[in-house]
């Protein structure tokens, strides 16, 4: 298979997509491991792309998610497991150019190429057919995930996985502290710092009420010290 | 002032934009300490249309930047507060819908508020008019500041931000170990761990030398403990 012939074939048939500018792709295909224009810039593109298109997805069909749950739902749709997996089904690893110390890789590493790539895939068709493309190809690969995902109500609270994630670790639990209330009291503002002494690490947080401005400072709290988990949330 | 009238002339005068849904844009600029619909979910998705226009101006300003730089290259765009002053130059904190408590907040929470609201309105505008409206308006509006961007070239590197962030809170510096080697001598593949002993934090990164596999691993280590460092980088 030479240069752009074969990613033009896999577009076309994986994807129903007739691209304009095959070098596009072929780059998007290409691992850094292997010599020529590789998709490292165009993952960063394609991420970006996604987080729209699948924010959009879902803000339009959770009218009634919050901010956080719609961040937590992106996150099980858009992160490293879910992306490889669909690269797997497109069997997007066989137009993979990767250099020779890659080729035998495998598990986790393998999943973030995948991953990867097909972020490239998602940069490279936003640049070729503008977001109509890239959104049209993203809401068909992504659907039967997103049509799997649970109730926003089902998903686990900020403060129960902080604590879940910290005794995994065996680190000591953090501390609420009220900072401040503020406002008339029909309508009140708190403010809320979590600490977590042995990380060293304080965040803050506010709502309308104390448990509000709990969650979202543990929330907070969740993605300085653990990105991944304040992500990737499950009931 | 009353419903969407004050909104609706802002944007005109503001943004030289004539909206659709004015009652849109009135939730953008709702805090959610005031009643009514307010600007959360906007803000969830007006981040993601800000990080895809910002990054699709990047892709195409710095063809030479790799992924690492038009990261942080992006963060000093779209962080708090590059996005706080900008809100506040466009005089958007006069047509916020605040509870009474907010009203007296000042500082970092007032910045906050402001940057959601701006991310609010990227977000209304993207319903509104869709990706061209936003990317008119929000390459518009930051223009100044990404002609302002230095040179990727001049960037600290991430392996000096991480050692600096640690040693600033007396924590022991991290330690780099090369896991692994490869490929052939003439396309090697290097794998680095990077471990921070202390908050029992361990990372990888790959790269085509021994430094490039370390400054990757020094990248993650940074935004799993200090997202904001990872982001906002100086020369």
């Amino acid at each position: 298979m030479t240069g752009a012939e074969g990613p033009v074939r896999w577009l076309r048939e994986a994807l129903g997509y007739e691209p304009r500018d095959a070098a596009l792709f072929a780059a998007a295909l290409t691992h850094r491991s292997a010599a020529g224009p590789n998709n490292e810039r165009l993952e960063f593109l394609g991420d970006a792309v996604l987080n729209l298109v699948v924010a959009h997805h879902l803000y339009g069909r959770f009218p009634r998610a919050s901010e956080g749950d719609l961040s937590r739902l992106r996150a099980r749709v858009v992160s490293r497991e879910p992306l490889a997996q669909v690269a797997a089904d497109l069997k997007l690893g066989d137009m993979l150019q990767l250099g020779s110390g890659e080729l035998r890789s495998g598990g986790f590493r393998r999943q973030s190429i995948l991953a990867d790539a097909l972020e490239a895939v998602c940069g490279a068709l936003f640049l070729d057919g503008g977001l109509p493309a890239a959104q049209q190809a993203i809401t068909r690969l992504l659907a039967p995930r997103i049509a799997a995902l649970p109730d926003p109500a089902m998903l686990k609270d900020a403060k129960t996985l902080l604590q879940e994630y910290l005794q995994a670790r065996s680190l000591t639990l953090p501390h609420y502290h009220v900072e401040r209330i503020e406002g008339e009291p029909h309508a009140q503002t708190f403010r809320v710092s979590c600490e977590v002494a042995e990380l060293g690490l304080r965040v803050q947080g506010g709502g309308s009420s104390r448990r509000r401005a709990e969650q979202q400072a543990a929330e907070r709290m969740l993605r300085a010290i653990a990105p991944e988990q304040a992500a990737d949330r499950g009931p």
